[in-house]
């Protein structure tokens, strides 16, 4: 491993105890996956709160959205033979598949990029419609001039997919449906166009032939998409071998644009790599790295709802065009941050293909 | 079960044996999922060939595509331990799935509808690059105007997705990459634009959470695709509950959009049912069968390459605008026909929300 992260000493930066939750009877269990952009000269977060209702020791509590906004409340006996419930995050029940929490996307302001908070000015995002009836969860933010992209994970009994919200000011949000059809995830727009046409990552999931890959997607106007190609696979080493997919949107450097990104083993244990894609054609990867450049070594990073997770989707460029701040998921419950530098990410880069 | 298609009585109409293999050391496996259009005054299949090599007792042979055109035979000894073979289509080795059979898209023309003949006038349709090199399959052929689309399964390591081509002559093809990402197949495009859009039917699949359904998707220009919403889920009954998929592309009538689809249960067996979609906003279901308009009854259906299967793409619509010649693959080994009229069809279709 080859960890070049310098975390904050504050971190966690935010616990679920943080918030409040959304309404009576859940409570917050995860505050993780945070996209980042700036807004009015703070650097802000839109953070997944996951939530669930108390738990008991005899039932699995979870709670659903229904069509008219409201949460409908499921609770299944432990001892229910019908019960499938091994993953913290997904229990399978007669036949179908649900989360055991509920996410909504939540906007944090800071002054300094380590103290946030909530604020009146930013409404939260909830799911809405058949499409997004379990939550939204893991935005990404990228900005195209005044517009900001939101791309997020939207899951409901039709699975799980990415779907798209523009917005110029955080209050009033165009939604566009989704842009990917299941199973799609990790979704993120490039921050500018490239020979007049939109870029985006994006991970498709096969259940049969192929796997867990990054693709690239191209667009003529950010909301409808085609050219699908693959463009990095998950190889067979002990830190990115059952899933990998892209983190933020794309650094531009003038060697290429780097795409952090997230490498899942067989335990589940997720850690960070990057690629360097061609400044001109993206679909072209130049670099990649062999080591993960972050995985979970702190207690924060190891312990929580579901541990050994380091996700990150979002990151600021300090001034000096050098050092990246990166905010991320730590154990799939904490907010985190961290510092790392571009010339250390290219030292790391290895000259290798794909 | 309501079965509503009179077979032709020259079913098979095609049969492996028909054809002559692409190239030497291969035999052809199957002939089936023709997609169906109407080309200078003929009616023209462009069936799907599925090649292999010649089997032996010892071990299993299929090919690969290469990026440079030529194919690679694999072998693989059946006393293998690696080697998992239990179904006629994908064998798992060493982690990686393949194919047993490579396929390619071959166009045959016809004066009567019944008898299929080769020509010179069409070349035939290879898989090409990285995302085909297990080859292409089960074309669907939309015309818009003088613009044939062609919709065809693209088959790779990289996953299983959807690939377009559009041609005018069915000599020069231009190909448009992959439209929908994996895991996806079953796309038809629908033959006037709705509303100044154009529409497809899809057929994405999930790992977990949601199933194998059909989605809708809409585009400006019928190579970028958006908006997915899923229009029709698997149902809890004895013919569809584990697998649907849209077959060619729906039949405009005054009271709606006719969808003919493919339904599979548990075991496999494949049948036929259709959707009535609203004309002016194809994503609301008016009805669907509740019982098969077709399913797997005669020997060639039951018996072959893969049995119990009947599955259609592609149709021709007759002059009295009431008939319709169906063309289906029947156990994944031969191309079949038979007549349905839509009177019978809306008979069938229950006026119950899907």
């Amino acid at each position: 491993m080859n960890d070049i992260v310098t975390r904050f000493e504050e971190n966690p930066l935010l616990s679920p105890k943080d918030l409040t939750p959304s309404r009576e009877g859940l409570t917050i269990a995860c505050l993780l996956n945070p996209g980042v952009f700036i807004h009015e000269g703070k650097i802000c977060l839109v953070v997944r709160v996951a939530e669930r209702p108390e738990q008991n020791e005899f039932s699995v509590s979870f709670p659903i959205l229904k069509e008219d906004g409201t949460t409908e409340i499921k609770n299944i006996h432990l001892n229910d033979a019908d019960l499938i419930a091994t993953d913290a995050r997904v229990i399978r029940y007669k036949g179908s598949d649900y989360l055991t929490t509920l996410s909504h996307l939540r906007v944090l302001a800071s002054d300094d990029g380590i103290h946030f908070h909530e604020s009146a000015r930013y409404p939260p995002i909830y799911g809405k419609g058949a499409l997004e009836s379990f939550g939204v969860e893991d935005c990404r933010v990228s900005q195209i001039e005044e517009t900001y992209y939101l791309t997020y994970t939207a899951v409901s009994p039709s699975g799980v997919g990415v779907g798209l919200k523009t917005t110029k000011d955080w209050v009033s949000f165009q939604s566009h449906g989704l842009i990917l059809p299941p199973h799609n995830k990790d979704c993120a727009i490039f921050e500018e166009k490239i020979n007049g046409m939109f870029y985006a990552l994006h991970r498709p999931s096969s259940m049969q032939l192929g796997g867990n890959y990054i693709w690239l997607a191209e667009s003529p106007d950010g909301l409808h998409w085609g050219n699908h190609q693959c463009i990095a696979r998950t190889r067979e080493n002990g830190w990115e071998n059952a899933r990998i997919g892209g983190g933020a949107s794309p650094i531009k450097t003038p060697e290429g644009w780097i795409v952090i990104y997230h490498g899942a083993n067989e335990h589940h244990q997720y850690s960070l790599g990057a690629l360097l894609l061609d400044v001109k054609d993206p679909s072209l990867v130049l670099a990649r790295t062999h080591e993960p450049i972050m995985a979970p070594t702190q207690t924060y990073e190891k312990s929580g709802f579901f541990g050994n997770v380091v996700f990150t989707n979002g990151h600021v460029r300090h001034a000096d065009q050098d050092k990246i701040t990166i905010y991320y998921g730590a154990s799939d419950e904490f907010v985190c941050g961290g510092v790392l530098s571009i010339s250390d990410l290219f030292k790391a880069l290895e000259q290798s293909p794909a």
